[in-house]
C-alpha cells in the first residue's frame, strides 16, 4: 500500500526498482551497472596480481574498493576531488566501508596473491549510492572471480556467501525502506545495514539526525532491512544467473 | 565476576577504571583528559566567534571536531599525519562521528554564531579512543558552555542532554563491555554506540571483523552498551559537579 | 574499401560508428553519452551563476572543461587521480584543450556573467577520448544554453558555430581517420585535429611518435580530417534536431 | 623589410635576435643560456645513471625534461610554483613538449641505462619560452652526450639529428615570425612548431585564440616557421662549434 | 633578587621551575614530560631497526626528530598541520633543530643500524617550547638507549655527554634567561642556546626582532645562557638518577 | 697571507670575489645577480600594492622572501621543489631568514601598505648561497624602493641602515671567513651571522657539525664575520652608487 508520507509514493516497505546491469563496460573483469531507482553506480573489478605490502609473501589476497562521484552526479555540482588534490571524508568513509562489507564474503586464502579492487564510481546520485556500490560490488566481484576461475588461475571459489546493503530511515515518524535523496535530506535517522546471505550482520551503522532514536525504532528499521536485503540478494542471484 | 576469556580479567560487562579530569590544560575554553584505563585522550573546547561560511548570517553556531593520535600513542610508533600531508581515512571518519555525536546535544541557534572545536588528541592508546575522546569532549563542551555563560555572552544553555560513548563487541563468542586493545585485535564484532542520557541512540556503528552477527547477538551488546553509558554518564556528572 | 592494415578493417577514411545520447543524466543542464566505436566519454554541462574571479564585473561569462577517466575505463586499472592527490600532465593538458576548443564557439559576452563547465568522464576508452569529448561536450553545451534560453535567463544565442575534433594518423606509413587504440598505440603520428563548422581551425596538435612527418603527409592527414569533422558536425546536428 | 604592423618592427620573417651560450653554470653536464631577443632560458643537461621504473633492465636510456618560470621572469610576479605545492597545467604541457621533442633525436639504445633531465628555467620572459627552451635544451643535449663520450662511458653517438623550435602567429591578420609578448598577448592564432634538419616536424601545436584560422594560413605559417627553424639549426650548430 | 621588569617577577638570571617526568606514557621506549614552568613537552624515543636510504648498509644507525603543537597548546587555536596538509616553516625549522641537537651527542656507528625518532608534542606552550623539548629529548633518548642496553642489543654506550638548551632575550633592555610567552611576545631579541656538558656549544640562534644586538649584548646573554644550562643538565642528571 | 689548509688557497679571514650586479633582469622593480665566487644568486624585489591579511588595514607595508635553487644548480641534480609538491625544511628556514633579516632594515609604515616580495634563485651554488642572497637581495630591496621614490609612490624612504650577510666556519681548527663548498662539507661548525651598517647583529645561527664549539672559537668567528661583513658592505655601496 503506498505512503502518503514518502515523496515518492512508495509504501514504508517498498524497494525502489532495482537493475543490475551485468558486462557495462568491456575491459574490467566484472564491469556491473547497478540502479536503485535514479541511483546510478558503476562499479568495476579489476583483478591484479600483486597485494599491499603488508600482505607480500603471505599467500593471501586483497579486496579493497575506491569510492567516486562524477562532480555533476548530484543536483548541483561538486568539486572534482582529483583536481582539489585529496579525496573528502566522506568519500574515504563510504570506500573503507564498501571494501570491508566485500572482504567479509571473501576467503582471502583461496584468492591467492592477487588484488581484487572495486571501483565504485556513481554516474547518477538519488540518495543510497552506498548501499548500490556494496549490493552491485559483489555482483562485479563474482564475476572477476568467475573470470579467475574461467582461466584456471584458482581452484577453488574464494566467494562464501552473499553481501548485500541497503538503507533504512525514519521519515516524518515512519520508518521507512531504501531512502531516496528527498527522504534521505529531511529523515531523522538514516541507518545503513549490511548483511550476508545467511542473515548475518556486516555493517550496522545508524545515525539520528535529527532526535536520538529508541529501541522500539532500531527494532523496526532492522525489520525492513531484512526485507529489502532478502530483495536485493534476489537480484543478485537473478542477474548472475543470466 | 571476572570472566576469563578476557585478557584483562574483567567481566564481561565490566568498563575499565574511567576517570575525568578538567581543567588539564590551561589555554582552552575546556580542557579535559579522559582516561578508559590506559587509553588516555586529551579532550579541548576551542570557542571562536566565528562560523563556517554556510552558516554565516545565520544565526546558528556549529559544533566541530578534530581527532589526532601522537605517533607514539600506540605500541609501534605511526607516521605523524601532519608529516604525512594528509589526515588518513580512520582519523577522518572518526573526527566526524565525535563532531556529529556532539552536534546532536546542541541547540546551535542558542550557541549563537559561534563555532566551538573539540580537538580531541590521543596521548596514549589502548582501545576504545573514540568513545573515549566523544565521552570527554561532552565534558569539555559543557565547560566551554559554562565559560560563555559566566561572560554572559549566551543567555539561554545550549546544551540538552549529556552524550558518551562506548564500545561493545564479542570476544571468543562472549559479549563484552568496553574493548581494550587486546580484544579489540582479537573479536569477531566490534560496535561503538553513543547514546544520550535520554536512553536514545545517537550513533550505531557495528562492524562484523570475522564471522557475521547475529540478531541475538546484536540485542546482547545493546544491553551492554547501555550499561556502559549509563556509567560514564554518571562519571560525567561527577567530574562536572566536582 | 577496407583497408587490410587497420587492425579494425575499417577503410583508411572511415570513422568508426557515432553515437550521440541527449539526456543520459537528469541533473545537469546537458547531458550526453558521445561514442567513438568502444570509446565511450559522457559529458555534462552545468550552469552556475558566477565566475571565477578574474572575470569577476566585467559582463562576460566562462566556459571551461574537466576530464577524467574512471580507473578501469582502459585496459589495465590506472589510479584514480583523486586518491594520488593530483591530476596528471596529460589530464590537465586534455582539459585545457576541451575548455580552450569550446571556448571558441561561445560569444561570452552573450552569455552573461554565467560559468559552464563541462565535465568530460570516459567511461570506456579506446582510442580518441580527447576528441570524442570536444565532440560530445558541444551538443552537451548548446543542451544548457537551451535550457538557458528556455527559462528565459539570456536573450542571445551565445553559440556561434559548431565544434567538433578528430584524431588522424599515420599507421604503418598509410594516414587513416579516427584512431583506435590499436592504432594510436602503434602509429607513427598522432594528430587531432579540432575544426568549426566554417571549415576553419580551432586547435591543430600534431605530434611524431617515430620518424618525423613529412608536410606531404600533413597535408594528406588534414584531408582526411576535414572529411571525419564533416561528419561529425552531422552528427551533432542530427542528434540535436531529434 | 621591417613591418610597421609589428610592434618591435621587425619584418614578419624575421626572427629576434638568437644568442646560445654555452657553459653558463658549471656544474651541469651541458649548461646553456638561450636567448631568443628578451626571453632567456637556462637550459641544463643533467645525467644520472638510472632509468625510470617502467625501462629498468631493458638496456634503454631515457630523456625527460621540466620546465620552470622564475616568479619575477614576467611583467608581474606569479607564484612560485613550490611553494603554492603543485605545478600549474602550462608548466606541466610545456615540460611534456620539451621532453617529447627532444627524445625524437634520441636513440634511446645507444645512450644505454641513463637519464639525461633537460632543465629549462626562464630566467626572463618575453614570448616562446618553450620554444627557446627547446632550441636550447637540445644544445645542453649536445654537450652532455659529449661529455659521456669523452669519458668513454658510450660508444656510440645517440644523437641523430638536430631539433630546433619557434613560434608563428598571425597577428593583425599578417603571418608573422617568432611572436614576442606583446604579439602573443594581441594575436589571433598562435602555432608552436618543433622540426628537425631533416625538414620533417616533430611537433605541431596551432591554436586559433581569436577567430578560427584557414588552410591557407596555415600554409603561410608553416613557410615562415621553416624559415626560422633553419636560421636557429645554424644558430645551434654554430654554438656547438665554438 | 625579583626583577620588576619581568612580567613573571623572576630575577634576571632565573629559570621558570623545570619539572622532568620519566614513564609518562608507556608504548615508547623513553618517554618524558617536561615543564619550563607553564610550557609542558611529551617528548617520547621510538626506537626502530631501519634506518633511512642514505645510510642503509653503512653499518651506522639515525637520530631524528619531529615537532608538534597541539591546536590548543596556545592562547587561540591554530589549525591542525594534520589537516591544513603540511608543517609550516616553524615546525620544521625546530624539528630540524632539535634532530641536530641530539644527534650531536651520538656515536651513530656504536647505535648500529637503527633509528630513535624523538617526537617532541607540546601540549601547552608558554615560551621556550624549543628548549624544553631538546633538554627533555634528551632524557628520552638516554632512556631508549638504556632500554636497547638492558635488552642486550647494543654493547657500547652511544650516548657521549649530555645536551641541554635555554631561551634568553633582551627584554626592556635587560638581559634575562629563560623566556617565557610574555616576554617573548615583548623582547628585542631572542637567544636559543644549545649547549652540552663540556660547555661547548652546539647551537646558537639569536635573532633581533627590534633593534639589532650588540656585542657586549651578547655576551652578558651567553653568561646567562650558560647558568641555565648548568641547572637544566643537573635537572637532568637527577631525573635520570631517579 | 694563503692558508694552506684552506682547499681554495684563500687566507683565513679572506672573502671570496663578490660581484653586485644591478638590472640583472628587465621586468623586477629591482633585480640583482650577487656572486660570492662560484655561488650565484638572482635577487629580484617585486612591488605589490596589497597586504598580507594579518596586516590589512594597518596602514604598513610587509617584507617577505621566497628562496629556490634551481635543480642543477649544485654538483647533483636535485629534485625541483615544484614537482615534488612541496618546499623542504632547508628552503623554509632559508627563506625566513631572508625576510626577517630584511625586514630589520625597513620602517614598515613608512612603506606603506604595499609588498615587497624579495625572491632568491640559486643559479650556481658553492656554499653561502642564504649569506649571499641576503646581501644580493639588500641591493634589490633599495631599488625597488627607489622606483616607488622615483614614481612619487612613497614620500618618506623607508630603509633605515643597510644589511649584509656572511659565513664564518673552523675548518681543519682554522676559523676562516666565507666558506666555499668544500669547506662547508668539511668543517666542523658553520655560523651564518647577518649585521648592519652599526655594526649591530640581526641574525646569529651557528651550528657545530662537528665537535661543539668553545666560546673563544666563537669570538674568533666574530671578528672574521665583522671583517667580511664591512667588506660587503662596501660592495653593496659601490654598487648602488654606479
Amino acid at each position: 500500500m503506498s505512503d502518503p508520507s514518502r515523496p515518492s509514493g512508495r509504501a514504508a516497505d517498498q524497494m525502489r526498482e532495482v537493475r543490475i546491469e551485468r558486462g557495462y563496460t568491456r575491459h574490467a573483469e566484472g564491469s556491473v551497472l547497478v540502479s536503485f531507482g535514479q541511483t546510478r553506480v558503476l562499479c568495476t573489478a579489476s583483478v591484479e596480481n600483486r597485494v599491499p605490502g603488508f600482505l607480500r609473501g603471505k599467500g593471501e589476497g586483497w579486496v579493497t574498493a575506491e569510492y567516486g562521484m562524477l562532480p555533476r552526479a548530484t543536483h548541483t555540482r561538486s568539486d572534482r576531488e582529483a583536481s582539489r588534490g585529496k579525496q573528502g571524508g566522506r568519500t574515504l568513509e563510504i570506500q573503507r566501508l564498501v571494501g570491508r562489507s566485500l572482504r567479509a564474503c571473501v576467503d582471502r586464502g583461496a584468492l591467492g596473491e592477487r588484488t581484487i579492487t572495486l571501483d565504485c564510481d556513481v554516474l547518477q546520485a538519488d540518495g543510497g549510492t552506498r548501499t548500490a556500490a556494496i549490493t552491485g560490488a559483489y555482483v562485479a566481484l563474482v564475476d572477476a572471480v568467475r573470470w579467475l576461475q574461467a582461466g584456471r588461475q584458482i581452484k577453488q571459489d574464494p566467494i562464501h556467501g552473499a553481501v548485500a546493503a541497503v538503507s533504512v530511515g525514519i521519515h516524518r515518524g515512519v520508518p521507512v525502506l531504501d531512502l531516496d535523496y528527498d527522504e534521505d535530506s529531511a529523515c531523522d535517522t538514516d541507518m545503513n545495514v549490511v548483511m550476508n546471505d545467511g542473515g548475518g550482520f556486516i555493517e550496522l551503522q545508524g545515525t539520528a539526525e535529527g532526535h536520538a532514536f529508541r529501541r522500539d525504532e532500531l527494532d523496526a528499521l532492522l525489520v525492513l532491512a531484512d526485507k529489502g536485503i532478502g530483495e536485493l540478494l534476489a537480484a543478485q542471484r537473478d542477474a548472475l544467473a543470466r
